[in-house]
């Protein structure tokens, strides 16, 4: 049995492997619509979150299974002092996997180690968020038709953004792939990133601070919100949270195929003109978010 | 593809073809347990409301469908700031059709804006709610047979109760309608309704202040909730919520045939001594709420 | 149609039923995975409880039948006044059974007298909660083959623990069961149950202080949670919390076939290193519960 905690928990090989049954699943949707009948998905959302609770729940109820769960700690046996372990053992008689959001960097990996049934990471803390990462890959991978020989813009809060830092790690197993770091020096990537996986793989990098001079030169940007819940304080959050920002006139000077992904939700750093934008890719993606789900849910269910 | 933010937006004969349908619906229930099986129903509560959502929830498992949502805006993306434009946009994604509450006016005419699925309004502040006004008309036709040539008693808060105003809205479209409003002076309908609705259609109306004497004139008695978080202070709340209570006694001086119809949930406005009078008919009314989503659904998603 | 309000609604042969159904579904529990298509299960629970709730949504799923309802107060109508009778009338539309968790004793009681559809219990303040003894008792039968002839240690908050009430009011109408009590003088159980129901039924027991001392005579051993929730102050909680734990270490004293249950959440009372002893089927014992509620479930609709 397998659960998934990292996204680097699937090889390379395994993760081609569930990208390509995604794009079966897009092509041919009806033809998985019972393929989990009778199955059944627990949610335990920890923390809300309700696009990637709801993307799972759709993932689940399109491949013909149920759902149970909750959607916040306070209505969970957590607040009567439950540990993760007792929790997931008693789940596991009650599903057949389950996806778990938690604000405890580490909770998903516990419950993997305690359960009978396949865990989901469905992001713990500022930690991990593997189906993001595999909703990126899938996006990507279906859009400019391969994951290799890519300069990727990422922009906005490189520090704290958990999505950033996966994907990083899930693209660096791609060959020739450039990454360009847009962000202000406060929110630049952690150090650990930069030296143990971009320089100790002989990445092609560079760390710029405006969004315009680089846009030319990218194949796909992938934007990122500005967590207010992840400063120190108001002050530095009102004053970095509207740079780099995407609008309709920046766009100009992209390439005419480039991407722009965001892995939602969106406040204001993209502006809304860029939504009618063929390149906007955003919107697209997070319908792309069900479809990983699926392939993932089948394969660790191994009804694939 | 059609949305239902106005109870208004269905035309008269559009409104027939859904009441006929679902009068079929009450027939022969069972023709009817598989034809929204594989499709979903986003239920998005920013607000709650246990019986409509569970209304709505019924009714799409009653067709064979399923359902994914939230119950609270708490729990929805809405509390990292996203615009309910972004939201749809993604739920059009995860499901086929959705019924939006939201405390805002407004809310769902804008989801509908950038939906690419059909959008049900289940009440966006004190503005509309149609599937409770598509319930009110199912229970007085298939009750009364007809939906003309009533007179139609409307008691207690007029002037804030969103389903009293959309009710008149509907029933103007037929002949031969009369109104009684039955209120203190402090909850009397809106000028606006008064003026551009009722006198500008010619309607026929009186604007009373006790429940008795009109009474034996009634085919029909629609009772509403006087609601606490309507009120501005404390004090009008406690001085005027008794006001207008219907009880057995006073049900001595009507029609033999008139019906009690309530939106529900009733708190004292109608003493428990009249619900086993077969003229009170508010919660065969919620159950006509059910049939009434489904016809709703069905013709939404064409599957009728 | 009947109802389960208190675990003694059900007679010993009708409770026989619902164990050998339980039984025979634990064998084969594909057979079973459809006999509810079409039906509705709602989870009213105006008190949190994920545990219950989601092993009634379990069963229900595990038989084809689908889940509605809601998990806290909050997103009730009891926010807006409404009386459980007025509730469970209009439930009664939309579902075919309910389950009801209600932080008032009796609510479901009351419920019930209103209902159109059968109410369960499933726990109702300090007072019943049925199915957990069902639990229980389907534990036991299953794993030592019978109910009769045991002696059963009830260890931990007798005074407040309303799983240990009940189980004993359930024991006590079985042949030659003899009780042990262990806890601490302020948590002995109530002087109705050694009154009304042990002595006036001549039921062996005792009562005693230290676990060590008649771990070596058990059957089994029923542990219970200190519920911080019943206590009145701080300090008696913390006080007491700690008494009569279990470990591996005390283990050692007991029978070879001794089982230790737990109606879970667990908290420390039992030591996680007694968690790999086979005897321990605490675990097994949440799994039992799906069984009993999809068995109780059929009976009560009448599938079976």
């Amino acid at each position: 049995m397998k659960h998934i905690i990292s996204p680097l928990d699937l090889s390379v090989s395994e993760l081609e492997e569930v990208l390509c049954l995604a794009e079966e699943i897009i092509k041919e949707p009806k033809k998985y619509s019972d393929v989990c009948h009778g199955k059944k998905l627990a949610t335990l959302f920890y923390e809300p979150s309700t696009r990637t609770r709801l993307s799972f729940e759709a993932a689940m109820l399109n491949l013909g299974g149920s759902v149970l769960g909750f959607s916040s700690a306070d209505s969970s046996s957590a607040a009567k002092g439950e540990s993760v372990a007792d929790t997931i053992r008693v789940i596991s008689s009650y599903a057949d996997i389950c996806a778990m959001r938690h604000p405890k960097e580490g909770a998903p990996m516990v419950a993997s180690k305690y359960s009978r049934i396949p865990v989901i990471n469905a992001g713990d803390g500022g930690h991990n968020h593997p189906t993001q990462t595999l909703t990126d890959l899938l996006t990507i991978k279906n859009l400019k038709g391969h994951l290799n020989n890519l300069t990727i813009g990422l922009c906005g809060d490189l520090k704290f953004g958990r999505t950033v830092h996966s994907l990083i790690n899930a693209l660096v197993r791609y060959e020739n792939v450039t990454f360009i770091m847009i962000s202000p020096d406060e929110l630049k990537i952690p150090a650990y990133l930069r030296e143990e996986v971009l320089e100790a793989n002989h990445i092609k990098f560079k760390e710029v601070r405006v969004l315009e001079e680089v846009l030319p030169d990218l194949d796909l940007l992938y934007m990122t919100r500005v967590q207010k819940e992840r400063f120190f304080n108001e002050e530095d959050y009102i004053r970095l949270k509207d740079s780099f920002i995407l609008d309709a006139k920046k766009m100009e000077l992209a390439k005419k195929d480039m991407l722009v992904l965001h892995p939602l939700p969106r406040v204001n750093e993209i502006s809304t003109d860029v939504d009618d934008d063929p390149r906007a890719v955003y919107f697209k993606q997070a319908e792309f978010g069900v479809y990983v789900r699926m392939a993932l849910i089948m394969k660790l269910l191994e009804v694939a």
